[in-house]
């Protein structure tokens, strides 16, 4: 398949008599793809039951004829006033019991069944009209579920819908499921929380002091599925009248659902890439970082999302929407570096990308993302990104076809993680996102491509090196997979330290089977109190007292016990820094004969089944084997 | 006319029987103006209907027996717990949906119309009585409009107003409004927020992510008139019963609401001045400033204050309130260094106040402000600030008439500007004020006298240099009188760069005739990133990419023009620190032949038809031309 | 008395079987206290009127054939769901006005009559069926009282009382209250704030701005309060069945009500000791320091406490709870030091304990303290406090009786003036026992013994050093009292600054008979402003200008006077560094003919009647007489 671009475009902003105009530019400036219409259900359907088709047919018609391919947005993430007005509980409520009303968008909640039916019957009328038409080439569910804080609601279609959900999940006789199984499962005992009916149970928030773990975690998987479900509700339609993919446009560090549990339903992930602004709002970097990468984007974030949606797409994604120029929203708002729009593309499909959409083709003079940069300006002058769009567009004439690799090193993502930690972090801002990340770019430091897997995977054939840091729960069957496969597997801290109600299990973790180790016990660290490791590197933020007669292969200078291994399973009981995780990466990839590079700061490497790309995040050149990369530099060389 | 002192005083709090004293004592010091009555409204009217004006009458009469001309406050900043009963829905909601409830001051909402009726009422009563007292010899209308953060109100009442607002703001057949034309104005197709009716908009609070601008600032205007009508409302009554002039005191650094307006319908404006508490809370200096002038208060904020009320009272202004000692609600409350309180009433004088009033004659030993000091201690003792007024008091017999000349340098002050910045700042903590701001202290180091303007003037002869930076709609009659005038104006950032509907025009901003500049892109900046000026200073914060044919007159040092001219008009594309807007300033100077002069830190000058006052605001003695000025001292030289 | 130990156990968390083997090496390690029952009332009662004693009666016997004490808890901190359903109002409000539900523990408000008469129904059939069991050797009320900011309630009950509370306070005739006598008390008329009826007075929240402090200072004495009778309403059930002693385990630095009020209707205080934790989350060490005792807990914390409640035990207290590893709540939960333990448990003998219980037996492997260690891991394994409480239990076993002295330094510690500090803090963070505790450690430093005082306390018989910084309200008879015994007295910062409707006295403060010194003005000072006095240390956060004829004893480098004396009261004007203190303490030390020792930082001192007590509290051995004194170590001189 050949690598595409493509961009995000709003008919119904601007006048009639630019449309040609616009496709056309489009369609000079090399792109494939426009995607359309995820805002405009209030232009639709100005009135209930009142649909307004005309502009909506002429807009795909004038975008195809150009030769352009329509991803068609259903419309469910903006609902119109008249549809809040009919169903007025149909929004969120924040956990202070505050309801997230009506003005921007993301303004409902996900288990409002009024809403969802709303949904199903625009979602039916819309994919009836175009599902056959030969210009939507794709389609895509709602916009960035997740974003704005919008995936847990404490409203009482919440409430209800989480009762019926704990009912299902432990059942009993009847409808009425099994109240002493949950009082028991939940620990609930514990501070006279028992229930008699499921009815009794609130959502868990505005109580004294924390809710019981068990009862926030299973909230957080109840949500997760809400939005699962709700997805499939729109897919589920769409498929009746369609035979194109379909997509959802994820957005970057939201953990908030399971991303792939949806992806199971769709067959394109896509995600929207916002480097600058991510680094400003959510990846966390140093200040000092913040301020080296500050036009340019973390050198490994979005390289890390490329890799998550490239499997919960399951091998299919793109980027939908890519930054072109400053953002609105972060707290700072720089301009890229000249050349780092380009860079940023070709990144993505290093990793596998079919396409790369930028947002938005123009600057909207208007409405909340007015300061927002697109393609061109308000003015339908060319912006810089622009160029840079063209640069790669002529460039990917010659680029061979998506090509991917299997990586030698595989990473374990799993979202339910994700919620144990929010629930239970045991120390200030350690999340089980910046535990992942950490590692993750201690094997791009290394020159390494990784595969991120779904906490599904059972099969590793072909990886060298196999990681699940932090995974809480961890089935019997992911333990026997691993076990059984001769890659080398890396495991803790906190790995397989829960049983599926949230408990501790005994024997305690990680009660792995052939490795003799046991967490007798577990702290949490100021962060001016990392723990020496003998060699090297510290010990910060988690560090578990490690007993058991494996082998030590770190320990601390006063002698305990970092990482032990049995066999080919590698148990570390820290989060380490940066120099501690550059040794164990090292060290599993000795093992495991995996080669590792020496990059500058700021470079990263990243293999295709035909190319290795070199990327220079720096704003500075840099030299690479002898050759100069110049600052926001692409090198990439046959393999 | 003469320069006078005064004093706020609250005979209710006192037994009677010290009235006479205190009232001797007033005058002794050498007083003239008491202000009283304007929390008093439970004292005069205990309950509804039944008056009590026997207290006050007699208070007047001791007060003006004794030579004290009275100002007397309507008492509508403390309506009584009896008023709030009558209307329990009177009070104010905050952006969260809460009441703000009795129990402190300020508890109602603009929008009331119950309440804006019983202000009438009483206003009424207290007009009737006392228009023609011949000790009366001039009214405050409410207190600090806007302290505690009371102008904007999430209320039904204000919701209900709002709505009404902009039906006559889109104004179509009938009472009904045209909302094609509000939707359209709004760009509210963006996401799918278009209206069918008026009374489906909502206040723009709690939201799911931020509303829509142009909505947010119609909420703001809409605020802002409110306060206009409700102030309007008290003085024509008064003007029904007294022909003595009304003022207000405004609050420092309060911009939710237009003080012009309001200003237009007083006679005089007065203003509160807190120096050490505003350095505390407000003023936004650097943390060595704060510390270098925590017992003087920032060396320009009051000043800018006297000028912007100079302004407001289209010439005839006061300190109604000037803090005499510690004061009670700044997050530190250090004592005054000695000479300073001195210094503040001769620095309101130096910009052509004509009155200065001490907050409070004696410290109350109960409620609120019982570690608020005043004049005298709680036992009638002295307290230090009494000295230093009676100083002042000897000085101002042999001393000048009020004197006012116009400064060479004008700086345009927008209120409605100050909402847009609030509205869409784009980076984190900027501001329209700390923009102007910063402004004028460059002006103020170069030893200039400033005059504020309103953002409705069009009249600028006399001036040598007039600045409206970051003034984001500038009509286009506001364009051509500042171009038909032969000074020299500088213009941005951000300077017209909205529409009225807060839309971006193009062509592109500034949009301004004769001078070949646009504004191509705009960025905002970490504060660890400021962009170096080719020849000294930075741009930080805020910075635009300029293009045109107009003349470069900076660039940053990787040859980015910074500042661009054609003629007399110059546009700064940069938020400048200290050294830059100090170049700009001398460049202006240079042109525009006003001189300017190297000042010590921390020194000030200030310049009337007949004198040049010095201000040493340092904790030091400095050397001036060859003199030493002591800590807090005042120089005087006759011009 | 012999010293004895304990620990917690929840026999409702584990299987039956299991009973009796934990029961058995609890007797073995030496533990005599096994507290039970105090979170148990759902499975006491599991529906309203039908109890389920069967295994409550079994484990009260089991532990009691082992040869363990039970302390027996009241399990009114957990009201289960049922009771909850029955009073739906029965929940506290928080400040914002947000009900504070069911799911955790401590959801009630003290105000409710409904869930009061539950509490007095279930301590009733408590007390009742064990009141003369011969294994209940003591009783617990519920569980640490004001935990999670539990004492406030703006609830409508809460409302109600507070009406019903003042009317008593001001009475008139009738039941009516005097609401003149209000006004005038609270000085009302400041802001118009005059009630007409009592029950116009609302809680103090919610107010534009701040509300009259009078209020707020009623508000607190009212929460107070409710909770002593709260209490007592247990306590006088509970003695009509059993002669067992009654306790409460207070919690550190909750000063939300008064716990020598608590206390007086108490056999036992006891208080719960989480060292680590205190340190994270409470104590405000400076960042050097928290890193410094990460793992070991301040020096002085605990100390303070540990003399604190052998003033609200009136001699007889215990630590119910003592941290015997990480815990779970506090921002980052290390591990302890090895042997920490052990000093916590001596240190807490060395202050007087009559014992010390181990929180918890087991840690739990489900709920909400999961990751909170007990002397058991979840495993049934010993963790490493189980060993340094064998430890201990054997050097019991030769140690001497509890033996307290009388210590030659008292200070008294006033609940009402912490609220009253809270009320009006004049300044950022500044707060009462953040006071009380600078002198207490510089007093700690010197190597002195130090008795906590009620201030009630009119005997002061053989102390040599009496201090009552920043007690606002001071009786007259108290007054009376300190000037008729011969010891020297320590008054100021803000001692006596307030009548007892929080009003500034006239004359001014502190108005002592025999000491002239009044305190003319007052200051609060940024961070970075300390002031110096001449010789040494500095005064910062709180600074008051004194005047008159008594002797200055310290001045600052600007000669004015910070410590004044007449005889020997000595009135401190400002809130010393540890410097200050340090010479403060030496003066009156050496006036007092109290010998003060130079210690090492992080070692104390404590004395009982036959033993001298050595701990260092470092990470590292240091040097005492010559001697090596371990990290962690205790040693015990015989007196
Ligand atoms: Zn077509
Ligand atoms: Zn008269
Ligand atoms: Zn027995």
């Amino acid at each position: 398949m050949k690598r595409t671009l493509g961009t995000c475009y709003y008919p119904e902003h601007w006048p009639r008599e630019i449309w040609e105009e616009d496709a056309a530019r489009m369609a000079a400036l090399g792109l494939t793809w426009v995607r359309i219409g995820e805002f405009a259900w209030s232009r639709i359907e100005p009135e209930g039951g009142r649909f307004d088709w005309g502009w909506l047919d002429d807009a795909i018609d004038v975008l195809g004829e150009a030769g352009l391919k329509v991803v068609l947005g259903t419309p469910t993430a903006t609902p119109p006033r008249w549809v809040c007005d009919k169903h007025p509980d149909m929004f969120a409520v924040d956990a202070d019991g505050r309801r997230r009303g009506f003005g921007s968008r993301r303004h409902y909640c996900f288990s409002h069944q009024g809403y969802l039916n709303e949904c199903r019957r625009i979602v039916t009328e819309v994919a009836k009209r175009y599902g056959r038409n030969p210009h939507v080439a794709a389609w895509q569910t709602d916009n960035e579920y997740g974003c704005h804080d919008t995936i847990l609601s404490y409203s009482s279609a919440a409430r209800q819908a989480f009762r019926g959900w704990l009912r299902a999940r432990y059942p009993g006789h009847g409808n009425d499921g099994d109240i002493k199984a949950l009082n028991a499962a939940w620990g609930n005992v514990f501070w006279s929380m028992d229930y008699d009916d499921f009815d009794q149970i609130e959502l868990p928030n505005l109580t004294v002091t924390e809710p019981n773990p068990a009862h926030v975690q299973a909230f957080r998987r109840f949500s997760s599925d809400q939005v699962v479900a709700f997805n499939r509700a729109q897919v589920d339609i769409i498929r009746q009248y369609s035979d194109a993919p379909i997509s959802h446009n994820y957005m970057g560090r939201i953990v908030d659902f399971d991303h792939f549990a949806v992806g199971e339903d769709l067959e394109i992930a896509t995600w929207d890439s916002y480097p600058l602004g991510f680094l400003e709002d959510r990846v966390g970097a140093t200040p000092l970082d913040q301020r080296h990468y500050a036009r340019q984007g973390d050198p490994d974030f979005q390289a890390f999302h490329h890799d998550l949606y490239r499997a919960v797409g399951k091998g299919r994604w793109w980027v939908m929407e890519q930054q072109p120029g400053p953002v609105n929203w972060a707290p700072y708002n720089p301009a890229p570096l000249p050349g780092i729009v380009r860079l940023w593309t070709w990144e993505a499909f290093a990793h596998g990308a079919e396409a790369v959409c930028y947002f938005r083709w123009r600057q909207a003079p208007f409405a909340q993302e007015q300061l927002h940069a697109g393609l061109l300006r308000p003015d339908s002058v060319a912006a810089p990104g622009f160029f840079e769009a063209e640069q790669v567009a002529e460039e990917l004439a010659d680029a061979p076809d998506v090509a991917p690799a299997q990586a030698p090193v595989a990473l374990i993502f799993d979202y339910d993680a994700a919620w144990s930690w929010e629930v239970q972090p045991q120390g200030q801002g350690l999340d089980y996102f910046g535990l992942v990340f950490d590692l993750y770019r201690a094997f791009r430091r290394a020159g390494l491509s990784i595969d991120i897997l779904p906490p599904t995977q059972r099969q590793f054939d072909g990886y060298r090196i196999v990681a699940a840091p932090g995974m809480m729960v961890m089935p019997d069957d992911l333990k026997t997979a691993l076990m059984a496969s001769d890659t080398e597997v890396l495991i803790g801290p906190r790995s397989a330290c829960r049983d599926a109600d949230f408990n501790i299990p005994v024997p305690l973790p990680p009660a792995w089977p052939d490795l003799d180790v046991t967490v007798s016990r577990l702290e949490t660290l100021r962060p001016d109190m990392p723990i020496a490791v003998a060699g090297g590197g510290s010990v910060r933020n988690w560090f578990e007292h490690l007993e058991g007669g494996a082998e030590a292969v770190f320990e601390t200078e006063s002698k305990m016990p970092v990482v032990m291994r049995s066999g080919t399973t590698t148990y570390c009981g820290g989060w380490g820094d940066d120099a501690f995780f550059d040794r164990l990466v090292k060290d599993l990839c000795n093992r495991a004969g995996v080669e590792t590079l020496d990059l500058p700061r700021g470079v990263r490497v990243r293999d295709t089944a035909t190319e290795r790309f070199w990327f220079n995040h720096n704003p500075h050149d840099v030299e690479i084997e002898g050759e100069t990369l110049a600052s926001a530099g692409v090198r990439r060389d046959p393999i």
